[in-house]
């Protein structure tokens, strides 16, 4: 699997993606998912990449081929909305010209991409791409987009993140959710790629590969989990016996009584049968 | 969805439930998914069930309807493993009538459970269970289960619970875990049903019935993402700039460069082609 985070901020892009493949458990390999297109002074794009790796290498192989003079490419695109328009291209081209084969040997037609930069006078913007090539943009109410294993650095992404957070805790906002993610998912692994792109840059300034010996991520690592677990300590237990103190789980005026299923044999005890739902037939059954 | 986690520890047993149904998203209901059996002084066991609400519900009912004198039943298992079997059994008998026809009309077999408790002098055990009918059980180096949406709570489990983490401690990070699914995840919600079996008692001690309301989980649920938002801003930000500086992310002994896409129609450039991996067929694809 992959993980791979992007945030669109007031101050510019921030990416970070890891570099783990595997194919089942005992295949795992090192690929980077991150690319950099990049016209120093006149336009800075990145795409991340997660799914079926063979699908989006072929993608990056479209993007990238030899064109005719004068055809649509990623560095004569006049705007990011054309330009992710071409990524969604390339993702069709390769599904009618892969889909059917694999589709055959029962492999799924599955990839998913973040793009974003920044084209001339434009403002920065960042797309994610699906496999059916159509794409969504990041706005100001949820200015990051996640893909690949993305639930378990999810909740510091949404507790932190906003439109005016700066560039460095956006930063350190996404190594903190991929330490997370890193924690709790053995198909996501170092090294990791982060690009910071600073608004209006027009050029790639900060860039670091990062592996399980970099200062800064073991620094992150240590006193990220350690501080949390200190904050946890800190916070008071849940009071059981004194109902009348701040925090009770239970207040005093009432008794939970948690739903129970009765020994049917024993005479005070009468047959309980379960709440049938009514339901409508059909594949929207309640989960 | 559901979101259901259990702790086994030294000291007892902690169960937390969602209670959130829903079939799309337009149909969301309030189904409880934790259900005691109980009888005190011999036996305590707690049930929590995920996926589709008419199987667990039909997997209740074979639990707890009538048998004829002498059969085996939650009441008089002799332990938690036969128990668990009895379990195991019930969600097979649910299948043999119910998956065909589920089937026909393209709706999945789809149970996950959380079965745990104390019988007689046995100690503490807890078991999950899947759509099989086979089951596993937690030990000491992962003392805890979940079902459901189990992704986004995940991480703070890992960073905590340790066997001789207390039940008060266990109880508050079982929160704090629903607390972070419940703000990434509209498929979980309140109310919640928190159970607490302190080992040995032979009998329920402490449960809680929380909503939206309830002043332990407001204060939970204010104070950690404050606290994690304060903790997140006392790390440093990354040293871009200053590669001596304590923590940096780039050493002063290497350049770090992201991979490049180059334009392939100037002279400078050559055309890069993209990593090809050699890839066996099938289903093992990397992803």
């Amino acid at each position: 699997m992959t993980y791979c985070v992007a945030a669109r901020l007031d101050a510019g892009l921030v990416f970070l993606s890891d570099s783990r493949t595997n194919a089942g458990v005992d295949q795992i390999s090192v690929f980077r998912k991150m690319t950099v297109f990049e016209l120093p002074g006149e336009r800075v794009m990145v795409l991340m990449t997660s799914g079926n790796l063979a699908v989006s290498q072929a993608v990056l192989n479209v993007l990238t081929r030899q064109r005719e003079e004068g055809a649509d490419t990623l560095w004569n695109a006049p705007d990011m909305f054309a330009a992710t328009r071409l990524v969604g291209a390339a993702v069709r081209e390769v599904y009618r010209s892969e889909a059917a084969a694999l589709h055959e040997q029962g492999v799924d037609f599955n990839v998913s991409m973040i793009f974003g930069g920044q084209i001339g006078t434009e403002q920065c913007r960042l797309f994610q791409v699906y496999s059916a090539g159509n794409f969504i943009e990041a706005g100001q109410e949820c200015p990051y987009f996640q893909i690949g294993e993305a639930k378990y650095g999810k909740p510091i992404l949404d507790r932190v993140l906003q439109p005016d957070t700066s560039l460095d805790e956006a930063a350190k906002c996404a190594l903190i959710s991929m330490d997370s993610t890193l924690r709790s998912n053995i198909s996501v692994g170092v090294p990791l790629d982060l690009l910071v792109y600073s608004a209006n840059s027009m050029r790639v300034t900060h860039f670091a590969s990062i592996d399980e010996h970099n200062e800064y991520f073991r620094m992150i690592r240590g006193t990220w989990g350690e501080r949390l677990r200190q904050v946890f300590a800190e916070i008071p237990d849940p009071s059981w016996t004194n109902p009348d103190a701040p925090g009770s789980l239970v207040p005093p005026s009432r008794v939970h009584q948690p739903l129970r299923m009765e020994p049917v044999n024993t005479a005070h005890a009468p047959y309980v049968t379960p709440q049938v739902l009514a339901e409508e037939p059909g594949k929207d059954q309640p989960n």
